[in-house]
């Protein structure tokens, strides 16, 4: 960390700087330029908020060079992030893909759905429970039941099921019937929610937020990792702006860029990002062409029927059509889609 | 809210559409045109997500007449709401003024604060003491010991005070110590908080999302609304855009659409909507000039040493300069800032 | 502008962009840090842009010190520009106040709408005769025949009149009929046209892009001043933000940012940063308590039959009782509303 | 379109917007629904600007139905639009690859870059000469000296070339030297030049801004295609977000949309759209994977000396690895890179 002091900056301004980033236990590195005075900060300093030493007196400007989170770093840990879910590896070469319902509305609907996208290729499922619905008035999910159904339709195919939690006192209901737990956008500043999720070792979905930055977005993931649940799935699924022709604008930016910054797996929910099924197979090949770790993607047996996000989900036969267009972009990027099936006869 | 057939809609797809509004409890009221058949629907409409009709077969496009939310609607009740607060009324001709630190630091520091803003006039304390933080390594609050230490001091200075609730699982000790129970920017949409505040009486100070439409923050007050809490205050405090030069961009617009939409109090945060504290004078004045009901301002003894949102925090002095700006400019709107002091002996 | 190199950087990297930045014409200032070199750079360094840096081999981060616009900024001028304008002050203590309809629709339409601003109190004309639409069968404007009606109407009204230019062909009859040019926000980084603009003396009312930073504002400003034309108004109206209850997001905080940051005047257009005639008074008024120094706003004698903008417009009646809202205002700030009238003889 | 009238509009309002919309050669279609009367308008509506209708007495809402251009929609003309350029075509089966400098700095550096990007398998070549700059401090570009310049470099090696007009009045040396003339992001709400460019019959590449819908990017090509120019390529390159991370954020959603609601040929700007050369590679896969067809990206011999734009530049070298990777993307969706070669003697 950089700071610049103004141009007349007096001595007592730059010696309160100094003691006060002693207090923090950084060690500053004094520098007289010929207009202004620079101060280095050496130590830990990820955790010292930018603005709070911009408020020191005769302080021009503070400028962060490592970055504000650690653990979910490049910098910490170089080589990607992999780890074992229901008999495949999540962040290596191979791709997985979670389908299913927006929210489980049904036995036979989830069971149904779950054996549609199984038998095209998805390796995992996902089923909402506790709906977070921004209308009062709209369906908010089944709730401990519809978990029921799920982790039935998840056993009856032989995949992982992955369902959101919304408040961390449904951590210990979640815990009995899911393989990993969604940490949905709107909540992915709720820190309460984050710190619970960090103290179990079950795989964390973390969907960014609408309007989360990138920074941002890592940021909560540290506050997952630092509680020592390493198994965090860093999810995209679009930014808010002023175009309104889509829901979201899915920020293919950020998968690169995520990529790059750090070594946790990355995928993109192109169901969310777009908000229009017809536009989903093109943005779901556009993920794994920009080097996407995965897709979650929502299907539903008659879209029009859904309770919620009919409008974006497809139905098995186009998600059938799709799997045949993401595997060949897979190959063309030389990765494959992961397979679920060991407790399966049939030999999927 | 009138649903649109495509040009080419078969009388089975209008049938199909007739037939899912009536199982909604709707009255569809049919209309054919020369190129689209239009259906309008008649009845609480108001719970029926556009998206889910939109994905039906056949249709082109839904538009919504009426709007989303009802018991926050100003159709639904076209006089302003006021209620009372410590001995003055929200929502009425007076103006409220919530003055304080971001967070209740130490006992002495939230003592001193409170004494200089009662003194320069505010009429209520803020102080959080849950701190949702956006890095895991910075200050998190003192909790409980920072209510006592609020409540304190709100007392010795007779004015209300007001605490940020972060957890549902925290609403019986918030109820023992605040008068205005505070929900964060980033949990507007944290449905589970939402309900909870909704099944007491205390007064809700709702922050709008800094990435929320007006319509979605109205939805938000809807849900606390529903669950029979009818004191709801909206803050506007500042959206997300590409600006930087300031931490969020102040929606001023949304002053006077919030006034037009609901009969809620409005009030405005200009320390978080600027981030700067050299600029929070000019948009606390210009929030009066719009029509605001109040202000909501962050004011630290010592800026530079806050442990938080120190840059955007004004000190007493200049909060004192500010209070008298604030009062030029309400009479020139013919209001007035609302006064404490029924357990204070100097009249204030 | 200060340069942080990369942890292991070679010797030879650095060697290079000391050379690179010396061919610039800049003084390096070299630091070893612990883990970084430092490279500080004295001069004219506004003129450099900072990704050109960034390209260097092993630099990690380039910061800007100074701002990249010099000319407009407060460092090169501490005192307010203030230029006459028709008899008054622009910039100074007094508000200018431009009223008129969108677009120069008649003979008539204009002269009327000119009496009913300049009696309810309004200093200046504007009126659009070359529209740019976002449709190419949407209305175009009348061209030079509506020049004439709008320089009639300023006469007969003793107001300067204000029109936009949208190319730099148009400069030379523009010159003839108007008092103000005024640049459009779809024109704000229109170079060509700047730099034309800049080579004259009439006063130019610059708008900002929909989604310009105020520092590309304050560059396309730069621009103009360059060229020798010292009399620029920055007019802020509205951004393009994820809102769409108003048509565009008035930012509210560029007024005291423009001010702190610039010594030009600062106005604000309410219509267009609303879109809607209902909120217009309440963000004009907003405005002027932050310290804008005037107000463009359309007014048409019969808004829904305006050409365009209807929907934005105020009806005179209207207008009337906003001037008495902001005269309110205005006086509550210590300003008042600048009065022509030198031409005309009932001492208005 | 639909007009919805309020619950209590007049009569008298009624007829008004009737007459008026027939004033506008529409026909009315009237209905009383149970609330609200209905105005259906049946004719070329395309042309009436929604908001002139909200602005009538009595009226609620007006939705458009069909869309607002009509040349550049899917429902004029329902197959691809494809034209030809340079012995091969733009806008069916094959891929464009436009490849070059964002400026042209010298002879040397336009040749040399040309042969890499055409021996990696480009099969166009871009470069600069009229630079709008943010800055009025920064290389502005080599004007006509640089066109001449870009000529011989394309043919050299056969490939058409593309270079950015920023005003009507470069119109006749453009089409001296060019055969696709850019209009850039900044421009693409300059109707005057859009109108310049519909008169003639050289492709237009157009730029969608960096705040445009996806609706006011086709009307921007409505105003070329009106003017009896069909041969637009539309380009998407980013549109301007709160995220920072990336210099813009690459609206992926864009391609499958724009592909969807238009005919035109829709092409990728990855080295504008991420700003960052690291993540270039990445972003014109996805393309590529959406749907696009085709590439527009900056190579430069030596990124970090390039004038302009140098951090977002390719090296010559990442550009032909990049080749090959488009190549795959491009046979996984059966689709294949454009050749020229027709005047080279090497059989490329």
């Amino acid at each position: 960390m950089m700071i610049v002091m103004k141009p007349g900056a007096t001595p007592q301004q730059v010696e309160n700087v100094i003691s006060y980033v002693i207090d923090l236990g950084l060690t500053p590195h004094l520098e007289q330029g010929v207009e202004n005075v620079f101060i280095g900060l050496l130590g830990q300093n990820y955790s010292i908020p930018v603005e709070t030493l911009e408020a020191l007196e005769g302080v021009q400007q503070v400028t962060r060079i490592s970055q504000a989170f650690k653990l979910a770093s490049r910098q910490f840990q170089s080589e990607d992030s992999v780890f074992p879910l229901a008999g495949y590896n999540v962040g290596g070469n191979d791709i997985i893909l979670i389908a299913g319902p927006c929210a489980v509305e049904s036995r036979s609907q989830i069971i149904e759905t779950a054996q549609a996208v199984r038998e095209a290729g998805a390796n995992a499922l996902r089923g909402g429970v506790f709906k977070p619905r921004t209308s009062p008035y709209a369906f908010q999910g089944l709730g401990e039941q519809g978990l029921e159904f799920l982790a039935e339709a998840g056993q009856a195919t032989g995949m992982p099921v992955v369902a959101e939690i919304v408040s961390e006192t449904q951590l210990e209901v979640m815990l009995k019937y899911v393989d990993v737990l969604q940490i949905g956008a709107r909540n992915m500043q709720n820190f309460y929610l984050l710190s619970a999720v960090g103290q179990v070792r079950t795989p964390v979905l973390l969907k960014r937020g609408p309007a989360a930055t990138i920074e941002e977005f890592l940021m909560s993931a540290e506050y997952i990792l630092t509680g020592g649940n390493r198994h965090v799935i860093l999810c995209e699924r679009g930014i808010r702006t002023f175009e309104t022709t889509t829901r979201n604008t899915t920020d293919i930016n950020a998968i690169p860029a995520l990529k790059a910054l750090s070594h946790l797996p990355v995928i993109l929910d192109p169901s969310h990002s777009t908000g229009l099924s017809e536009y989903v197979p093109a943005v779901a090949r556009a993920a794994i062409a920009a080097g996407a770790d995965g897709l979650i993607i929502e299907v539903h047996p008659d879209p029009p029927r859904a309770l919620s996000d009919g409008r974006q989900s497809l139905t098995p036969e186009q998600f059938a059509e799709l799997m045949h267009q993401i595997r060949a972009i897979a190959e063309a990027m030389s990765r494959k889609i992961a397979r679920v099936g060991h407790n399966l006869s049939d030999g999927w």
